[in-house]
């Protein structure tokens, strides 16, 4: 793959300045693109590195233009991070070749699957009965697609996802190896004559809407009695677990190691960062940010951002102050008797 | 799949009031039943919701009894929820229909394998030598069992699940996709002259009782040179990590992103909430009860309730508190100064 | 398998004292040997053990020998926690018996692909168009190994593994069932004049060194322009997650379910417990050990061992304290208060 620096002005929408012919070879971090590359710097912060990389181009902001004229080849756009992610994409797209539609030989679809003629099923995938493959929609090597689920226009599904019997993922997807997308809700009812648990079976199944991402090895399972539903834009990282009957808002981000209890509702636009727990039957605002290993034990009504995480330090100081804090409320109490006694 | 009041009245053992041949094509919840499904309520909280319903039938305890019968069909019941369990298992074990044996052409099954011939196989599942599948077993599409492994009377393998070498599971289980049983336990010695680790080959196998459930990509370690055992009736839920040599007691319940370590032995009739960590070595009683999130980092030798973890708040209120906790050891230094010097 | 005691001896390299033709069945932990396994006994805590044990043979350190002497047949080693890794090792290779080479029958091998004929591809698998096998490597049942993906000298992929498009792995490495290899990173520059987040295509791979083990269901991703990095003799236990970009240093340890953001750096032999979760961006010096559930938010520039997890009590007592905490910044200013009252 190659393009010449006018392509991908082109492509970005941005001014090019410098040579339109410039080759470029590949996409490069600022700190170690060589002549053949084209990298991106974001701010002020990068104005040295700018001013001493070989680069073939470099993404720049407006307040770089005049920086980066003076070194070279360059391409100014409005935000730099976000056309080089645009870049990536269309790098490879070019780089990835036409889509080939077709059913490999090895793959196992039931009677009863309907799969577009324009969706590709890659080998040793299993497509249940009654299961549908839309147009454009690409089935990794050794999936599984469970009878009567259905895969949206232009999703992918990596090699070894599961995507279980009824659930449904919209239109231009991408859900990564590992993840297994309805499996049971955990539910159960404590039968306390005989002391055990009673399964309750989950009938309810996952929508997922539009432009979603899964990790890998994430869990979503399936709603008890009604569905659990992923909206249009939500990007799960991976090793997440994600309970029956949750709803997860438009353009919500979660990073990997989360776990969401079930019945938890959280709101649109919101980050949760990684190894956060959000307990079950809660509801949480749009636009809420949590930050790393929260636990979130309430409903949130505000936006906003929200931590919880113990301060970690050397072993030795943090003994001492968790032994302490395991006497912080006696400490409150001797606190306020000194008050009152020298108040008195 | 449908059902009449009277049939269900039955199942469930309840008194029946209304109309016998009230026709029930669904379940629901109770805030979304429509006429034609059944639904319940389990106390007064839910009176108004209840007098609302148009509900085909509602089940509900002998204390709603009055205010149901106003309404219209419905099924009295001690326990409402335990009976709404054991509906669902009876209506997904109606709409499945005939369990249907038999090997599927794409499963490869090693010779040396014995397959009951009541026991199904689903598509390209693997199946290897010395195994056992024992009569209404249903290991699913692309499951792996391993050599020598067994899977009991009537145990589910959901698509995707690797049961390992030597490892067993028995009767009525459930495991779901991307479970991993029977991986290596995570051993080894640290040759301190060479710093490098050297392997510990774990030659215990897992072995897990009757009527267990297993969650979507949790991993239960194979013993160091015993079993790691998992008893009768215990419920695990999804992206668990049970390290080798564990004792997870009967009917204990664990809920997901849970990890413990090795050698742990965990009592009967536990609850573990999610994202909860114990390390390795501990003793935990039976009827334990550990709170979301929280580490447990020494033996629970009493029944109880236990709990560890950081109150999440509003990130500016949480960064003040948690600077201070840097420092909470020398506050109670401090607060021990005053009253000497006040005492004296 | 069986071996006698002077077998044994010879490969451990210590010194037997006893019966050499003593022959031993098993490998068993102490408490549990009976009179036809090999056990060890690795200090004085264990000499009680030790006497009473109807043992075949014992590995003891030299500080023991006097009483293993006294007792029966036993090999006297350095090291006998080592010397039991070692054993375990030998055994193992022993009973599996000769590595057979070949492809299954029903693996799917794409054209283009290079599995030398010292190689072995289990049942249900899957190589990419331009992978590599090397000789003596082992790729399990269900595995998928992607295009121009390469597997090293000796290295064994568990059933149902993931190493996708591209990613390399060294020599003699082990990879357990689930792992997924090379997944994209979490990478997305948001869209603000459209709230949505534009993916960045991750074009970077993950290249593995020799000696790595690498647990079931740990997800490595893939760089998002240059490689993530993991270096010789790297352990890492199930359900980690290491994100896009990181660099884990030789012989570092990682127990279960910790998760490392992108771009953090680890350096060589750590040990980091489990359930921690380290946040991007981070360097970490080498010889850092990190406790168990550790959120680690800052750079570690010093080897040392760091703690930071919420001490866990009764329900009750950390109700009390979890409140109080909420409150300590206030705390801490009503001390201050006091203490400028009685200094005044």
């Amino acid at each position: 793959m190659q393009a010449s620096a006018s392509d991908i002005a082109r492509v970005l929408g941005g001014e090019l300045i410098g040579d339109p012919e410039r080759r470029i070879d590949r996409i490069a971090a600022l700190a170690h693109a060589g002549a053949d590359a084209i990298t991106f710097a974001t701010g002020a912060r990068y104005l040295g590195a700018l001013r001493a990389s070989q680069a073939a181009c470099i993404i720049v902001p407006p307040a770089l233009r005049e920086a980066a004229a003076a070194r070279g080849t360059a391409i100014v756009c409005a935000d730099p991070y976000l056309a080089y992610a645009r870049l990536t994409r269309w790098w490879v797209a070019q780089a990835r070749g036409e889509f080939l539609p077709g059913v490999h030989p090895s793959a196992v679809v039931e009677p009863g699957a309907h799969v577009d003629p324009g969706a590709r099923i890659d080998a040793l995938a299993h497509v249940g009965a009654g299961a549908s493959i839309a147009a454009g929609a690409h089935v990794g090597a050794q999936c599984e697609v469970g009878a009567g689920a259905a895969v949206g226009v232009g999703t992918e599904l990596r090699p070894r996802v599961v995507l279980a019997a009824g659930c449904r993922i919209g239109r231009r997807g991408l859900v990564h190896s590992g993840a297994v997308i309805g499996a049971d809700g955990f539910g159960f009812a404590l039968d306390a004559g005989a002391v055990r648990w009673e399964k309750i079976e989950q009938i309810g199944a996952v929508v997922i809407g539009d432009d979603v991402e899964i990790g890998a090895n994430t869990c979503i399972d399936r709603g008890a009695i009604d569905d659990t539903v992923i909206e249009d834009g939500v990007k799960l990282d991976n090793l997440i677990q994600i309970g029956h009957n949750c709803r997860i808002g438009a353009h919500t981000a979660i990073a990997g190691c989360t776990g969401i209890a079930g019945s938890t509702h959280i709101g649109a636009r919101c980050t949760i960062a990684g190894a956060a727990m959000i307990i079950g039957h809660l509801e949480i605002a749009d636009d809420v940010h949590i930050t790393v290993g929260t636990a979130v034990t309430r409903s949130i009504r505000r936006a906003g951002r929200y931590s919880g995480v113990f301060p970690f330090d050397d072993n030795a100081a943090w003994e001492k102050n968790a032994a302490t804090l395991r006497q912080l409320y006696s400490l409150r109490e001797r606190l306020r008797a000194l008050e009152k006694k020298i108040d008195s």
